[in-house]
């Protein structure tokens, strides 16, 4: 009988690149960024449904957003909401998870998967998870999903593979690099070696844990011993303890630099990683002149403009390549060639304490 | 001893040119602009207290604009602010205006100023209008206001003056035009024979009343009954009546360009009609961006941009040449080179019956 499958959603993010939408208390994968009205998250768990029961579908993120998820994700149960006392990168939230899959099924199949990229052919998605859980189902391989290259994008970490070493449809992985800077990542992309890091990976949680186990000693005795009082009154005790004194690691440089028998799949499935504000140029539905509206919003001579209104009435005149975002209490309009710029805002708001636009 | 002097201030208009800030509950006479938070007819007001006493100013406006008058310019006689029943233009507005004094004090000098233009030097505002009385108190002169074109507006009237004729610093007028065409303006431009209409008159009250009686007699005999029924409990039928069957007509078109005894003092004042947003960046201090920034606003990487912030945090990031201003319930943004498209939100409105933003 083929092993349960289960999946661990890491929401724990706090992004500022959405700001004036998203903020320390509405982070990304909680905001609507497409037509259909549904959230980054929403969307993420909706997508695995063919291949995940919703009691099977853990959500990695921390107390500030707990009541987020339990709202937008009513079916998940609560007690697969797992709180990370600390954010201490990839490494220890996924190793909790393993332990909470752990404890409940002995093993399992574990999909990890970040909550705030868009995947646009599901169907191919589904299959892609099906073939990768093919290929971590074999002895004790890491399965990554490698997107390819279409620019020498410096954001993303990359994959190298060896065309030569298959398992199934998955090639071997030679190694992972951190973000490149331009000239290397035009290297990478002229190459045809290279994949960008999605972030999305599939493995047995026996397989994972070994590998912490092996390559992070100390944080996996502390994941161990956080294993161990689930379920106890202890519980939230030793989270908390554990926790805070792991190093923080992200699974990456962790694991993935250094483990062996790591796989990649090529993802075909039209992935975003829904980067900045840009995306929602790509994302959403555009009008003849190229503009992306939302909201009470009036345009005269105005082309390639994304325009989020709020309640107010919004009048734009004359602009080209903008993007005006209106919420409550803030109001952002940038030019998209600055969208990087957005950060700025959001670090004088922290320098200025005013911690109310956050 | 010298005649009183009295002015007309016009405050009936409905500009849309500074939407969303002008409302037709709030036209641009009301508005501040300028640094001192001052508004336009405030300015208007406090600028030529050196020649008028506060109850020898008159205020031509309509019902819907009469408690913003009472609120604004509290030192001005309630039965100073003359209540139009209907907007005939300014043939009809000086004539009430003039009957009003008339009643008052028989004759007197009379000055007549928009409400919403800026003036820089006030001192020399002053001498000029005091020269322009000098003139106007010689026979049954009418005396106008010219500024010296900079440019080929075509959105002026223009005024040709005959240099050889003088009465004292004022020349002789040839002829009053009405707003040219481009090539034209440049033409005359060129000339040096044409000054801008600016819309102040300085005559006598019987001066104008006269020529009122000559070039439209019908609206004379009107105004007359007006006249006749100031203070009886008449007034404000007769007033409705009469007003209601004037044929609109600008001072321009209906007096001016036909009668004889026109003279123009040139006025080096600083004059600026405050046409559009864009006479905001002329106004306002502008910091070493060139940005003229009121409000909450946060700016990155932004240049020569006109923001104009309401309650809300607004961030503006790589932009050049913008105009952006919020309020209560609307928000534009608009290119500077664009900002004569203004009116077609405004039309926009109107059309789509939105009175709630007009």
């Amino acid at each position: 009988m083929a092993m349960k499958t289960t999946a661990l959603i890491m929401a724990g993010g706090r992004g500022e690149r959405f700001w004036p939408k998203s903020r320390r208390s509405l982070p990304k994968q909680f905001l609507s960024l497409t037509d259909d009205g549904k959230t980054m998250i929403q969307l993420t768990v909706e997508r695995i449904l063919p291949l995940v029961a919703p009691e099977d579908i853990y959500i990695a993120t921390n107390r500030d957003y707990k009541a987020l998820v339990r709202e937008q994700l009513p079916e998940v149960p609560e007690e697969n909401i797992l709180c990370e006392p600390v954010g201490k990168n990839t490494a220890p939230c996924i190793g909790l998870g393993a332990e909470h899959m752990k404890k409940k099924y002995g093993d399992a199949m574990m999909l990890v998967l970040p909550s705030d990229h868009l995947i646009k052919y599901n169907t191919i998605f589904i299959n892609t998870l099906e073939d990768a859980i093919d290929v971590a189902a074999e002895g004790k391989n890491l399965v990554t999903i490698g997107i390819t290259p279409d620019a020498p994008e410096t954001g993303y970490g990359y994959i190298r593979l060896k065309s030569n070493e298959r398992c199934r449809r998955a090639f071997k992985v030679d190694r992972f690099v951190e973000k490149p800077d331009l000239e290397r990542a035009k290297e990478y992309l002229a190459s045809e070696e290279y994949l960008w890091n999605s972030g999305m990976f599939v493995w047995k949680v026996s397989t994972v844990l070994e590998n912490l186990q092996k390559y992070l000693p100390d944080t996996f005795a502390g994941l161990e011993r956080i294993g161990a009082a689930v379920g106890t009154a202890n519980e939230q005790a030793v989270l908390e303890k554990e926790f805070s004194a792991f190093k923080a690691e992200s699974i990456d440089y962790g694991i993935m630099e250094k483990a062996k028998n790591i796989y990649i799949l090529t993802g075909a499935f039209g992935w975003d990683d829904v980067g900045s504000w840009l995306a929602v140029g790509r994302i959403k539905k555009s009008n003849e002149f190229g503009n992306v509206i939302d909201g009470n919003v009036i345009t005269v001579d105005t082309k390639n403009t994304i325009v989020q209104g709020g309640k107010k009435l919004l009048a734009v005149v004359g602009v080209k390549d903008l993007i005006i975002v209106d919420t409550e209490d803030a109001l952002l309009v940038c030019d998209k060639h600055s969208a990087g710029s957005i950060k700025k805002v959001v670090e004088n708001l922290q320098i200025c304490n005013r911690t109310e636009y956050l």
